[in-house]
């Protein structure tokens, strides 16, 4: 089975020209002018850019949260990735203490397997480190769970102290995976939010009023701190703030091999929107929470001059009518998080490149190919180049459309973007040379998706490389 | 004329990957799996790397200096630089006050046409902004030299003063160029160096005493606040301590857009050698001067996690015998700089890759893509993909040889590496399609190279983007 | 002559406490509790502070500057201050290129020695450092003018380039003197300013606009740097901006002797007061210029926490009608300066320690302790000590009065104050144990004040030491 | 009773004078030349300075640890501070979690009231923060014990978590007390004390390879951090390394009200000393521990800057027979902390003043008049001003002599600056009026000390002013 893009200018993050491109069983063989194959198909692209597939490193998927799940399981999720251009998603496994490692991530492998639409790999929450845990983790490292999920905050459900997150960097460094971190200061807020309470203070804004940046900034200094001592890697998740972003700019300058991850939402939201009235608010909880305006500014800043690295899109959807609403009289009960991981790669697009923030290299780089590098699954994603998975994505750089629930593929109610007017449009999307979506219509298979099973972290260098021999 | 390139690994600034590649008429037309094509030639480079051509930006090639000319002409220059993986230089057209620019850049070209066995570009030395000088500087980036250089230091030779720099910032931003920096506190260097003449300290270690680190960091910070302030875009040269990295990194995080170049010298090299005995420190009088060693460290970082983004060689070189003995009572007469051009790809491969300090894919990007971005010279220059020149290095990455002035090919009679055992050397190097050294002899053409009209520096965005469409 | 006053409260910079405190001959001979000596006069200072008399170490009185002069001379100048509680001033002696220094101080002596009401010392402007100024160095720090004044804006009129700058920190250091550096860039301004004229931009806010914090921060940088490099030591004058605080502040964690004096204008006043429309704009012109608001809090601060550590006036008074609106048609034209001398003491009172800014102690240190200890008149001034100058202010704390000028003292036709409530207020000040102001009464002498002849910087420690022997 | 103390020279944090001093009933209340008064005694101070008596902030006499207990208590302590040139020590109270806070107090006062021969106060350190804690605190405020610890460190002993140093940041702020830290980050120290011990590295040495300066870093961030979000004061005890200082001066310059104290160990000795042989290096064994030489740069630096502020002693003295030979086989085993309490003020004048690196004011304002002011001493302790109690030291500034266990007067077998020649020494003590010390002797009393009822922390100013009224 063979396939011929033709006329479209292919972007990698270093790349850009027109070319013709050629697929065969899903692997990218050949780049070039008039490359005169017989092929089963060609597809025009004029006019389009031709894209490596988004990879979205940070989604929650049918997960339990607060005594409710994610509307958005597999299926709808990985739909809805693969219409805004995303054809590649690592999602967050959840363990519980005391359980074994592998039955979490059976638990994972069975909400996905049937239903995801494209590939996907696991990052592994740890909730402790102890003995089992310790023998547990070079088998799931070695069937490619290589990314560890500590959290500092969410007191008494999720967080870890500092001595779990230490040995998860130890552990880590030892085996080869990646330690990713959600960098508040639980401590503080848990009291911090009782007195919000204590006083009736019970709105959404309080949510954001109760995680002021100093518990981000402090967070993210302490696992920069611990890494560094480590000597391991860390790879701060959903950065909303210039106090984290200094941390992080810090510590590389020192030398420590620390990375930050952004998202969507904190480079064009902020904090006046959980003041919206009606409740309204409550669509905007995300944890970190949104920050004043100035805020964005600094986080696109840093995109572009590399103190931060990459985009996910933090992926958790709640429909506001019997969800969100749980917390209307507690801003505690909101579950939080919202729906993005369709609108990640084109509004990044819109108000990146096209208003110039970032170049298109850049782009590529931060929403797909860095991402790929640090999380092991460089070359066969991220790229388009010879050898690599034909995951592509033909874009239309000069559509123009506004973003709704109304015609958004997410399971849920409302967007956190609604009514925003954004440049720039997935057409097609493929996933290992098979369309997903074809002519802006899905037409791939709920399972086709498949388990990505990725390598270690490589340490001694910052940008992981690749080594590639697929002819045979 | 078609040749094929088969069995080597492809490595970019991003990827790395296993393919065979076609050149037509010195363009590169397609990479993959078993290009079948009729070809005039097919070369195997199995075990090898297939590089992009090193792009070395700064250099200084029959230039006078103090009373002397640097030793090595655009003819042996060039040669030096193909034996070492460099395909493209830019060299530094110097210019005098009052004369007409134009009058300086036919000199530079007079210098190299005959000459060049590589492509080269200049970039044009501003010693004053006037009503004149603003009058010609449209032409001169429409004819295709887009970069301008400033001297902070050589106080009553080159040394501009700040209006001038920041004259330059305001106008390099209207045009679209790029401004590079010498940043060294000239004023302070002058008294420095009066005082110790005074002191009779006239050995070379007294060029590094009176050029100490708080010299360049002063500089650096001050030119780079000038260009926050004029919103443009500045590239410092030659950054050799943690002094002026500090400034460099503070400044991106402010969002200016400023990046830094430092040389192999700064990277293994170190202020000691300057005491070397029998005068032998002359042969290592640089300007910034070599540093404590500590800083080595610092700077291998700074290329590392994105302070710092290219290396440079600062090619400038004087013979022992006849040229740098001129300082032999005197340190400030003997003439600055050395012979670099040769080595700085494959000694940063060497210490860089080999040493897992920097990855495959960083070292692309340092010694060639960003250059080739930053200058105005991508995606003609620097990347291999379909549409670029086919300027490749192929590399034996596994090749030990030692660094000698006996085996080197600069016109010069020593080496400042001598002895020093690296790993990686270019078999063959191709210009344009056409082998220049073939199995480590040269086989080019003095004149054989071509002088690059470079694009705008594109100052939106970070990284300048190409926009490419050869096959018409 | 014997007086003592009774019942107030004594402040230093360190102590605050009830006693009787006994003058004899103009000096301070004992403090205690019913000190029964019989006296001359008996003071009650029931209620009131006793605090030392306050110290403006930076007044341009009876100025040449643009070709109009300031306003107040030394005698209403000096009035005004005795009537805002303040003892002595150290005044700039400014000099011209070519001729002897010698000439420039008798010329300010003959401008204070008949007029001055309170006691006064001289600094000396440096605008070049060549031979014959180095031989006449010594014999000015002999006869007490101990600090030297270096301006790094004002380009063609009063700024030095790096070298004289570079050159008088060495001599300082040698012989001992302090440096003191207008720290803006003043090539940047001169652009700056001839782009906006030639763009019509001519109105008082352009003044601010053309003189950015940038172009203080850089100047502070690199006078840090250079003082750093000459192990000499810098006071930094007119403090504006965070830009300037965080360079003073880095320049100390270094070990750099580097202290910073901000202005009372700076701490309550902003950039907004320049667009007061029918040209008032003009009265808020001073350089560097006011700053947007937010830079309040971090002066505030510095003062609080030791970034900074001095209030000056900057006193430079010229008349609303006839001087200033020499700039109606072009804002270079407007005389730089304003009237402060009266109100520094109070109003910083009453925003520092009435606010709850800074503490008594720390008021004191401020506006006179620490600028005694830096300038060489400590102990004879800065401090209310056994063998001190009784130079006192007894203060009402409580008093509340409106800052006009109907009713200030200065010969000037306007405040830049004018309508501002403050809380507190000098009774009676006395120098030398005479009484200058009485009961809000001026009953002083023109020609009273005497010329101070300083001690000489001692650059070991940061704190100079007096050493006391006033018994024989 | 009333004493005369003659021919003196007066130091204070700020004024240095000659003049007699008159006591009576243990207060100061003349200070002057020739004070006509009959006395009782009078007592020559020629060439002497009279400083303040030392106060030491930390201590710990009496204290259990470890399963030992320190080797000096409140008498043997208090009499070695006293020659040393202390006159006032604060103590820290330890609690147990679930008992009530009055029952560790009383403990404290059982184990000083007999036996103090100066005055004393008491910290409280806090271990838990609950109901009941929190009703007990406003009474424990009200009786004088305005200070509260919190530790970081010794995990599963003393360290309190992040919710519980919040809390008492917030209460602190509400009932006017000042929280001190003991700034490590415990988990870690746990995590790499056992590693050590399971690779039997079991030498003193490791004491401080598992306390590295990154773990003493990142908790004073993280306790900077929370202070500034309550808004309260913190206080972080023995600061002993760089990456504390940088962490101390950022929270300052951002307005946090933050201060720091270091100790004459970090001063003066180094990392190398816990290498000595025979089990030497327990004699150095202090938490931090000591640090890499060229940390002792930084903080001197800090002191004369104004990043630190204060000295404490961290007197902790355990013998070495018995009870540091605890330690032989495992480190971990050594009892923390040495004997300082005497050496504390002379060895400071004379590394510090004679050495130049600090003003002989400010060695009085770091030594005992900042530490007055923050512990709410001021004005009663901590300076020479009428009113404030005789507290005084007659000091030889040129006196040389050497330390040796064989002289000292502390309760433990060794020195920690064994042999270490020094300059300057007390030789006369008073406490409230009476001599303590008399030419070298001890002529105090047991009992004879007082415990201090101290003021609350004012927290709206840096300093905290003292108001005096003790004429009645």
């Amino acid at each position: 089975m063979k396939k011929l893009i033709t006329n479209g200018t292919i972007v990698t993050a270093t790349d850009q020209y027109e070319a013709d491109l050629l697929i065969e069983n899903g692997i990218i063989t050949a780049i070039g002018y008039q490359l005169n194959t017989p092929v089963d198909e060609v597809i025009d692209a004029k006019g389009a850019y031709i894209f490596p597939g988004g990879i979205d490193p940070h989604t929650h998927l049918d997960m339990p949260f607060g005594g409710t799940v994610t509307s958005d399981d597999f299926e709808t999720g990985t739909i809805a990735a693969a219409y805004g251009g995303t054809t590649t998603i690592i999602d967050f496994c959840l363990t519980n203490k005391g359980e074994p490692l592998q039955t979490a991530i059976q638990t994972w492998h069975d909400k996905s397997k049937q239903k995801a639409v494209i590939d996907y790999g696991f990052h592994l929450m740890i909730s402790e480190v102890n003995e089992r845990v310790l023998q547990e983790i070079p088998q799931v490292i070695e069937d490619g769970i290589t990314s560890f999920k500590v959290f500092m905050a969410y007191k008494n459900v999720f967080q870890a102290d500092d001595e779990t997150l230490f040995r998860t960097l130890v552990t880590a460094k030892e085996h080869g995976a990646l330690v990713m971190v959600h960098a508040e200061n639980g401590d503080v807020i848990d009291y911090l939010v009782k007195e919000a309470l204590k006083n009736e203070q019970t709105d959404p804004i309080y949510h954001a009023l109760t995680r002021p940046p100093e518990v981000e900034g402090e967070a993210t200094s302490r696992a920069a701190h611990l890494t560094g001592l480590a000597n391991s890697q860390l790879y701060v998740v959903h950065v909303s703030c210039a106090e984290a972003v200094e941390k992080i700019a810090a510590a590389r300058q020192k030398g420590y091999q620390v990375w930050g991850e952004t998202c969507p939402q904190y480079l064009v939201l902020d904090q006046s929107y959980l003041e919206k009235p009606n409740f309204e608010g409550a669509k905007y909880v995300w944890s970190p929470p949104l920050r004043e305006k100035w805020n964005q500014d600094v986080l696109w800043n840093a995109l572009k001059n590399g103190q931060l690295q990459t985009l996910g899109s933090d992926q958790c959807s709640f429909n506001f009518k019997g969800q969100k609403d749980l917390g209307r009289e507690d801003f505690t009960k909101i579950p939080n998080g919202g729906p993005i991981i369709e609108d990640r790669f084109s509004l990044f697009f819109s108000e990146g490149v096209k208003k110039g923030r970032i170049s298109l290299n850049q782009f590529v780089d931060i929403v797909s190919t860095r991402i790929a590098k640090l999380f092991g699954l460089f070359p066969q994603k991220g790229t388009i180049a010879v050898g690599s998975d034909a995951d592509l994505v033909i874009f239309d750089p000069e559509k123009e459309r506004i973003i709704s629930a109304d015609t958004h593929h997410m399971n849920v109610d409302y967007s956190a973007f609604e009514g925003m007017k954004i440049t720039g449009e997935p057409i097609s999307v493929l996933s290992r040379g098979e369309f997903v979506i074809r002519d802006k219509q899905f037409v791939g298979q709920p399972g086709a998706g498949q388990f990505l099973k990725r390598k270690r972290f490589r340490n001694t260098v910052t940008e992981v490389e690749g080594s590639v021999n697929m002819k045979n």
